[in-house]
Order: structure tokens, then sequence, then C-alpha cells
């Protein structure tokens, strides 16, 4: 039997029109969709294709078996995981050697933080899969502030709330544009790197990018918590006729 | 008279059903599709579009008067793009002003290092402005390359190679996930830059990704030209359970 294909469908920033056509067609088509949720919740993948799917698709929620209740540097985080994305694969594998395609909501686009790779990775080699990319959630993130984000030869970076202080300071110092990411309980620490590298009053922080509560506002009117999606913006200014 | 909006339109990376449902709906509906291109030229924004157009929709192409015959420091570079943006917005608000919507075709994402937002921030104010992201080129380039970019708290910078040597060895050696655009003129600075960061072995080039001529191969397998449509990418390796 040939065996069927897994589509890692990246999604996009979480507006049904910003997803691909060619992600609109597989989702439309899918005879099986997988994704992840946390326990007991519907799941922001499954709610961003709501309406799309076809009335006989068969769904296969994945669930967490944790996410923030034990820290990420604790060994038995990483046993958990790894032990749910295997279970997970296991799952993946038995549709598509029965000779059926699976698609996998991926919120953003798969390859860029996304939890799809711990999958992808298990996957490869064992059974067809194919990777679809998406509109990332900091495209929306930019594009909502109404200002480019890079002009000319700006220097764009990356971080993650996660890192270090001084790893924060060191990178926000150097760059031209700058995106921050996983600010959630890191929201204190960013703060002070921000303000240590003198670039505090130019960031913009972006709540949930082109969904219907997006919100944009100077960082500095930011008080001690934000919600999951949030993304921190600062703009280049690179040369420019 | 109620003025129309200009339509600022990611298009993605160059594959027709990687454009967003949303673009791909207002390009069908245009009355008016604008884009650049180089004189003489067919386009390639324009190209990527080719069957979507309505038959009687009014195209205006936007003819650069110079791309690389003249380097970007030269004044006389800045004066002519300065004239050319400010024509090409007259164009656009004319078409505004009469109360039709126009499209502006943006290969990539409109905000990321592309051109529209020349003609961006003179409309801004003057006429309605919309932007619609788009996934980026280097999105479908890391995608191509069948690998995860970013895992964890990988920190990835975006560099052009028109950067200073310098510049560019600083920030290769500092960050995990790396990209690289505008390579053309620049490969062997650019070459020159990822041995001296000792990194050149972990470098991946990918010429038009998305595209019918997408080619993948280890960077250091690379001679002594790359299209113009080159994205150079090193894979972060964050942590992973």
């Amino acid at each position: 039997m040939t065996p069927g294909t897994i589509h890692g469908v990246g999604l996009g920033p979480g507006s049904q029109d910003l997803m691909s056509v060619r992600a609109d067609r597989l989702i439309r088509g899918a005879t099986h969709v997988a994704y992840f949720r946390k326990k007991g919740r519907r799941g922001h993948a499954r709610s961003i294709v709501e309406g799309l799917l076809a009335p006989d698709a068969i769904e296969i929620p994945l669930e967490y078996p944790v996410t923030t209740e034990i820290p990420f540097d604790d060994p038995l985080y990483n046993e958990l995981l790894a032990a749910f994305y295997e279970n997970s694969v296991a799952q993946l594998r038995e549709i598509a050697e029965a000779g059926c395609d699976a698609v996998v909501l991926c919120e953003g686009d798969p390859f860029f933080y996304g939890s799809f790779m711990h999958l992808y990775t298990r996957l490869q080699g064992r059974v067809p899969v194919e990777v679809v990319p998406g509109i990332t959630g900091m495209s929306a993130a930019w594009t909502a502030t109404g200002q480019p984000v890079t002009w000319g030869d700006d220097i764009m970076t990356v971080l993650m709330g996660t890192l270090p202080e001084a790893t924060l300071v060191e990178h926000i110092a150097r760059t031209d544009a700058l995106v921050v990411m996983k600010i959630g309980r890191n929201l204190a620490k960013l703060q002070r790197a921000l303000a240590e590298a003198g670039r505090e009053q130019e960031a913009w922080l972006i709540e949930y990018a082109a969904m219907p509560q997006q919100r944009i506002r100077p960082f500095r009117e930011v008080g001690d918590s934000v919600p999951y999606f949030s993304i921190v913006v600062i703009h280049g200014n690179g040369r420019r006729p």
C-alpha cells in the first residue's frame, strides 16, 4: 500500500483569510485533521479553522500533558513531552500507513518556533511529510503597527523572552529592528532589558495580532502583565529614498 | 466623494497558492492593479498573479528608472528613486481620489524589506491605505531545506549582504539561526564573513524558494555567482524534548 502524507500546514497568525490558498485547500479537503491543544481546551489552531473542515473529517486532538505547570528545565518536563510527541507520532504514522493523508494544523509558520517540528523530526524518513509555510505572527504584528519593520540594510533580530537578561540586553542594543516573542512571565525581565539597552521608548506591544482583540500600544504604557499572544516590535530605520 | 483604498498586498514567496486567501480575493476582484518592474521586463510580481486578474482590470506598471546601474550611495540614486516614488504615488492617489480601490502587488511581505513601504509612507494620511501581510521569502527558503529554522529560545538574525564585512562577521558569530538576503554582488564578502565567523559549514543556499527552479545546496558548494532570488539559511539548534 502507498502510504499517505502528513501535511504540517501553517495557519498564519490567526485570521482565517490570512492562511494560504494551499493551506485552505488542504484543510477543506482533509479526511484526518490533527492539532495540539491544552487538556480541557478547544485549541487555538482548531478554532482558527472553524467552519472549514469537511463534516465527516476525523479530528485527532493532541493534548499536551503539561504546559507551564513544570519548568522547562526540569528533566521531567522533557520526559513527559518526549513521550507525548512519540505517542502523537504513533497516531499519525498509523493513519499514513493505512494509506490516508492527514493535516496537522500549525499556528503561524510550522518551522519558525513551532510545535510541529517535534513531530516532523520524528516522522521524517518513516512516512512522507510535507510542510506548508505560513504568515508568521510577527508579520501580522508589524503590519498591525502601520509602520514598515525593516528598510534597506537594517539588521533584524528575533529574541524569545525566555532568554537570560544579559543576552537580551546585548542583542537588543546591537540590532536595528527587533521582535520579541514568548513574553508572558518574562515581562519584567524584558522591561529591564529594553531599558538597559536604551530602547524602551522605541518599542511597541502588539497583542492578538490579526485577531479580533488586536491591540497596539507603546511598550512603555504596558502594565505588569500581557496575554499569551503578545509580540514586541522595534522598527528599523534604514536608508530610504 | 468617498476616496478608494490602496491595498498593498503581499504575494508571498512566488508560488500562486502560497498567497493568502485575502490576497487572492483582493487580486481577483481588483479593478486597478499596480506593480513595480524593471524597464523592459514583465515584472516578477506581475508574473506571480498571471491568470488571476479580471479581464478588464487596469494595469499600472511602475517602472524603476534605475536598479543597479548606479551605486545606492550615489546621491543621484536617491534623487531618481525619490522622484519615481513621488510619481507612482501621484498615479495611485488619482485612482483613490476618483473613488476607486487599487491593489499594489508586493513580493513577499510588504513591510519586510519591501519596496511598497516607499509608497506607503508617502500615501499615509492622504488616502486610505491597507496592508495585507504575506509569507516571506525566508519562510519559503527554510521550509525548502526540510529542517526547522528555530527551536526553543534560539536567537534568529536577518542580515543583508550589503552590510560591511565586519558587521556581518560580528552578527553571524553571535546568532543561533541566520538568514542572509541581498546576496548577489556581495557573495564573496559573505563567503569570507561566514568563514571568519566559523560557520560556513552550517550554511545552506536556497535559490528560487517556492518557485519551479527551486534549488538547495550546502553553501560551501556555491561557486562565484548566485541568482537574485537567493537566501542563505543557518538552522538554530535550540532545546528540544
